[in-house]
């Protein structure tokens, strides 16, 4: 799902982490329960586990056998659904819920997940991940059409198609919406007789079936989320299926054209958690693995291993174990860290402020040290942490990158900045080593990653996986983007809401 | 407007003034402004001027040119549009304002008004006060075409019934969505290019137009919130009216099949403010001259003429003007009230207690009194004020009752308990002064009531106003009442927002 | 009890009742209740019914038989003692309570009562009405010993010169204290077995014994506090009296020197509430016959008595019956008020914004009107209210006050500006009557208003009571105002809590 | 400092990170600045990188050269001195602050630091880390001579010590109160004129000294709060040494007797950050080292060395280095947690919700673990780490602790359960393996400590450290302890304040 941070201002802020500034983000992390006691505090587990996914907003609605009930909240999970009476506020044994990373404040309530519509067959309420590429082209017919929009999220588009739908049963109506929408979607949507999990066909974004102890269904962006509430992991729902979870048992749709899938390899690189398994493999793994591949490809004669935290620990074991390196921390982060922080004043901000990470210096002095990374996106974050390592003393920096360059926005899901704001896009390896102010610095290569996931290399004729950040092969069309159907041609509602 | 109080579980509280529950209360009042600067601060101030007419939400849409702006709040105006920082959220030289009382807490915010849609031909927002009584029949309908209700307001559907329609201006969409439905409706409308004034063709509710000094117009429920802006009264707005005002004039349409107007009578007796001027008289003076005629119908010998404060004091001034009898303060009202108070024990609750009055001991001893109040609703507030009055040591308790014995529910726009809890339709005048332990109780005529309002008496064959909270003559049919369209059929969310 | 307002720096806010900041204000109420169940309930509703002597801050402290609580908070009784989670965190079956008047923010939460020290001899609480004139000569005497000042409070004095004193009981060690204080003070104090009602030699502010049902006793600063928990009016506590009230009896000593009592004629006037008893008359009678003498003394040609409501209502319904003259509303109130309101641009405030009072337009037109207020500060307000009804059309405006001019300021606990601020202070009426625009201006004379309170007239050689704002006559020395004392001298902590 | 946990009843809550109740807690870190400009926002950044020595409440004062202010807060410095104006209501070029450990919630706002006091000679601010132990002894007699306690925190016994002494200077007051005193105290002070560090005689809890890059002083618990602000670390306050920092230099004064240092040592185990340099070593290279003297003392043949994240993280690489078996990361750590949680129902708790930490099971399966962690306090903890890597599918889990067995309180600043609740107190490690259900479990030996610290081992005759939780040898008497003045004793005041 989407809003689109033109539309609202966001206040400004400064946040405690600006390191994680420079990093892509997944919008969203969707999670289902059906039929299963509890339904609303197990939904609050698994969203706790997905919080990585989205830290800006939560929302979870249940379905109690004859209302369905809702709450959603600004801010992260573990504070906001976190006494009894919230819990008792949202009875059932039925749920879905939903956590979103935004760019803006409160002025976006109404684009909180789950969505919840009434249409002529009961009420449905839907949880998203992912992001269409065509939500503003159909938002513009549906209007046209007598629809009222709600919010400014691309997901409300699909809330509209089904209810405009001429088909009967809501699957049915469904299946006649999502053929319309182009994009990315993993669904966890909630009616009142079943739980459905929906991934489109190319299977972007992931999607995985655990099963509870007593046989009941869960599904969760990630198997992390089984893991919270004792569910063992089953299956992911497969790219294209639409999976309808009832009392009476599963059944499984395909009702969309068969295409080769294309999941998201960046879920591999940082997306996901380490402790997840993804398509096959278990993602610690694959990051230790992406260091072997960087050690081998970029090797340096050096003191230290040391990881930038906690992204690039995985990748910094693998370099470590594969080059004979000893792995140290050589930089320490502050864990207690607030949503935002004062805007300091000049003096401050130029002392480089380390109000999340600082160097471990009585490690560093004097040593040769590679530095072990992600990604680099702006590359704001890789310069001060150069810097910072220098700062206290080590003889030698040397960068090397679990990714390859980042040089493509996405547009399926991932928060990335503009194009042009990619420092891939705008320097070569040479000028980016000089940029940032390393002695060295490398990126694991396109094949290096692929053989990390477990394959031969990239199938160039039919690439195994969405690259397009690093390539700029886009799999799905990008109609808004190239109609220039964009939102502030909308002359949309800004909106502010005293609660309570 | 209104939502049904069955949906949403409202939290029990007992209020400070207990005996204000046992009034009939206004559901909304309405404020609109247009080409004027500070167009957001005259509506806060017009608003304010209006609480009268519902406290529980407030809300203003401004327009800005390019952008509309809204901010919504549980709780009084002057609590939650009191900062600069609000009013400069709500920008723009037009806006409409909404007050509305409703008996729940949070879960309703989306119930707040003005509602917006955004719709082909542009955004717009309404305000209204009144009720229709086809508004569960329409949803249902609605709904079947796809509609997504965002509320459980019944003035969401006319935003959808614009939406939907086939007309292509939105007069045109106005006319064609209004033209269905049925009931009492005083609205303002404001787009991109106007503020819209109508007026249900029975003109139930009041609604009125004024003129700033630089020429500009504003309409309001009432002229009072004329008054607080340095407005003038230009006219009302006429039953059936649709008024265009734009930046180049006004534009008067009257789309609807002529009928006979049926204004609520009751906004004389007690929903108006006294310093408001309604269909051609002084509130005031209307309500002293019910005391004149009170005072002739049922005449009582005593010293002193009591009123209930606050909203009996011009029938009591009027009664002892007529009778000769000292007008005095017998009851004082405590004006510190919060919006609940603590839950008492048997013991407190047994005392009796008064948190809102308290008897003038001192001036009550040994007299005998005239108590006189504006409507008998339940009569438990009656009973409680004949009781204190004679505990502080009344010699005698006569009452009188400023409007008709009130013995039916409304259905347009005024909150009524059900019928059988209404005092009057449970028992005649004789048993009812022996439930309020008066030792004499009488109600003004229908046709002394008429008088006071400038008739020669009640035109049976043609009523003059809508008066059937006392006749039971319902001039509007009760189309979802009599067809069984009862809001909970439906499987309505209960919606928590934690906003901020 | 004060706190100096130049201490901490209030924050800028307008008021909605911008009439009621051009009154003298009570700064404080007691509460005190023994030995009878629900003491923090009764005491909510007892502080509840004297809101109106002090509505910035409230507290209560309980006693359980073992330890002492409390819960206080900025803002009104009925917004901040209204759940039973707070009473319940309340427990005992004595307490004491208080609700104060001051001029800052959420900065002086130390300085809410009743404040609580723990001694020697046991833990105690204390709450104060009045206003020490040697307070800050005390203090800084105090301080010189060692003693550690928590608030700016004068009333903290008298806890640190209890604490210190060489007496054993607490009884003697409050005795010790209070003969080393100046000024005035009506207190209830709290401790482990007793309640303690005292008042000052000259008893300037008032203090009332009540007794319950069940015959425990209660105290407070009025009659309307008993009227509201069923208690019965006993006596009111002497000026130089301490009472002690004990499980086995009460104990009356009058420690302090016989004076001459001199209690405030301002309370007859505008503190206490009408529906109170105060010193051997109604309030209310008292008001209404200031307004007889006011027709008497300055009788005028009019159509209309209007009051400016509340405050003149009993003066004008006395100068009505006096005179013969119609007492009709033609300013109508307002009452939905919030503590603050916009910072109107200059066009709204130019426009005279009437937020919390209307004039009757309807009824003032072509009409000679006699406007009777209690008194004049300093004219801001006569000059608006008389503007307001002369453009609503009134053919003439004369105002009569039912007060002599208050020229002087007050340093026994009542809030008065500077005395350069004072009207009165700065002209003759001739004078005055030309500031505020009215046709003719008069004030009841002194010895009109002392035979309104029942007395022959003013005994100039020894009067009975404090007439200070009127005459100058100060029955108390002010030690700390002409000693040079003030507060500012010391470096005291501004401080912020961010509490929850 | 300490304030006592009976006097208030802690509101029930499950915080997000059960493990970390299971650990000892460090309860305070303080920080001082003189004659800087923006001395609040350094300090702020100087109290965010101590947020690991109290996250419950934080507080700063500073004095602009006429009057002292503060800003005082529960919970964590980035989430209450965020905003600019806040910054601003802290002008002055000085300042302390403080973090601050505690149990209780709204109750204690009177404890938070630092405390402020106005005496004779003028206001000065306090801020401290450690515990008095004859804090309760002093304060009986304090309170017998005056005294009027506002908090109930051990730090208030010393200003009312130093208000109380005869002495005229405030350095002459401090060191009176201080040779009074006994426990563990590292103070910073700030005065009119000076900024004071001071360090009991022993040295118990850490203070160091930097200087800024213009050479203006600051005072921190530990380096790394220098490092934030781009402060040089220039040496430790000395034990014993009083320093005080005016503008025109530092003067050190020794007023104590001397006696033998006894830095605490669990200080390098667990409490300070590993980026700090402590007592003249790394403290993460001293982790390492005992990471390194465990595997000499106890290895192991195992596949795979797993920290317990994260305070184990340093001991389990310095093992996997020592013993060559590779380091893995076997357990995840959630960093998204909140204050407080769910309080789950039976069912999900008997799951064994794992909020805070998942076993990456893809990692243990079939897998022999060496698990790391720093200690044991309770052991709960450690059943459900065993348990949690067990049900993951580890083949042996052999527990290694980098600490001696914990088998005493600590009385000097350090939050510790009673000592019969601790493991080591109860059974011998053979009983302590099996109950936490490892396949075998070790703790570095005394010896095997003090040479990670540098040491050639334990000297008995005359410990080098404070080691009073492994050996219960208390180098400072408990006279409050032994003596049985115990705080439940005085009829203390529970109070609740609702802000603003």
């Amino acid at each position: 799902m989407r809003n689109d941070p033109e539309i609202f201002a966001p206040e400004a802020f400064m946040r405690t982490n600006p390191f994680d500034d420079d990093k892509l983000r997944e919008e969203c992390g969707v999670f289902g329960i059906f039929n299963h006691t509890d339904a609303a505090a197990h939904s609050v587990l698994g969203l706790h586990a997905l919080q990585h996914r989205g830290q800006e907003a939560a929302g979870i609605v249940t379905y109690d056998g004859a209302r369905f009930h809702t709450h959603k909240a600004m801010g992260q999970v573990a504070d906001n659904f976190n006494s009894q009476k919230i819990i008792e506020s949202l009875p059932g044994i039925s749920a879905v819920g939903h956590v979103r990373y935004s760019t803006t404040g409160e002025t976006i309530m109404r684009n909180v997940q789950p969505l919840f519509a009434e249409i002529d067959s009961g009420g449905f309420a839907i949880a998203h991940n992912g992001n269409l590429t065509n939500a503003w082209t159909l938002r513009k017919r549906l209007i046209r059409e007598g629809a009222i929009f709600q919010s400014t999220s691309d997901t409300e588009v699909i809330i509209h198609l089904v209810a405009m739908s001429k088909q009967r049963s809501l699957i049915d109506r469904l299946i006649d919406a999502l053929k319309q929408v182009e994009g990315a979607y993993s669904l966890a949507v909630l009616t009142k007789d079943s739980l459905i999990a929906i991934r489109d066909p190319m299977g972007i974004r992931p999607l995985v079936l655990g099963r509870m102890p007593d046989g009941s269904h869960v599904v969760a962006s990630e198997t992390c989320a089984l893991d919270i509430i004792a569910a063992s992991f089953a299956r992911q729902v497969e790219p294209g299926e639409i999976l309808v979870i009832r009392a009476d048992g599963t059944e499984s749709l395909h009702p969309f054209p068969k295409e080769k899938a294309r999941p998201c390899i960046f879920e591999h690189i940082y997306f996901s958690r380490p402790d997840s398994y993804l398509g096959g493999s278990s993602v610690y793994q694959v990051r230790k693995r992406i260091g072997v591949e960087l050690a081998r490809e970029f090797p340096v004669d050096a003191d230290l291993v040391i990881p930038v935290p906690d992204s690039g620990t995985p990748a910094a074991i693998g370099f470590a174990q594969e080059s004979g390196i000893p792995f140290e921390l050589g930089i320490i982060r502050n864990h207690y860290v607030g949503r935002t922080f004062i805007e300091p004043s000049d003096q401050i901000r130029n002392l480089g402020v380390k109000l999340k990470h600082n160097a471990n210096r009585w490690e560093l002095a004097g040593k040769k040290v590679v530095l072990v990374d992600d990604s680099i996106v702006r590359g704001t974050t890789s310069i001060k942490i150069v810097d910072m390592v220098r700062s206290a003393g080590a003889a030698e920096v040397h960068m090397r990158i679990a990714s390859p360059p980042t040089n493509n926005s996405c547009f399926y899901g991932v928060d990335t900045p503009e194009r042009d704001k990619l420092l891939a896009a705008r320097m070569d390896v040479a000028a980016m080593t000089k940029f940032i102010g390393a002695d060295s610095l490398a990126f694991v290569s396109l094949d290096g990653l692929y053989r990390a996931v477990g394959e031969q290399g990239r199938n160039a004729a039919s690439p195994q996986f969405c690259d397009a950040c690093f390539t700029g092969d886009y799999p799905i069309q990008l109609t808004d983007h190239n109609g220039g159907d964009t939102p502030n041609q909308l002359s949309l509602l800004s909106e502010r809401i005293a609660g309570r």
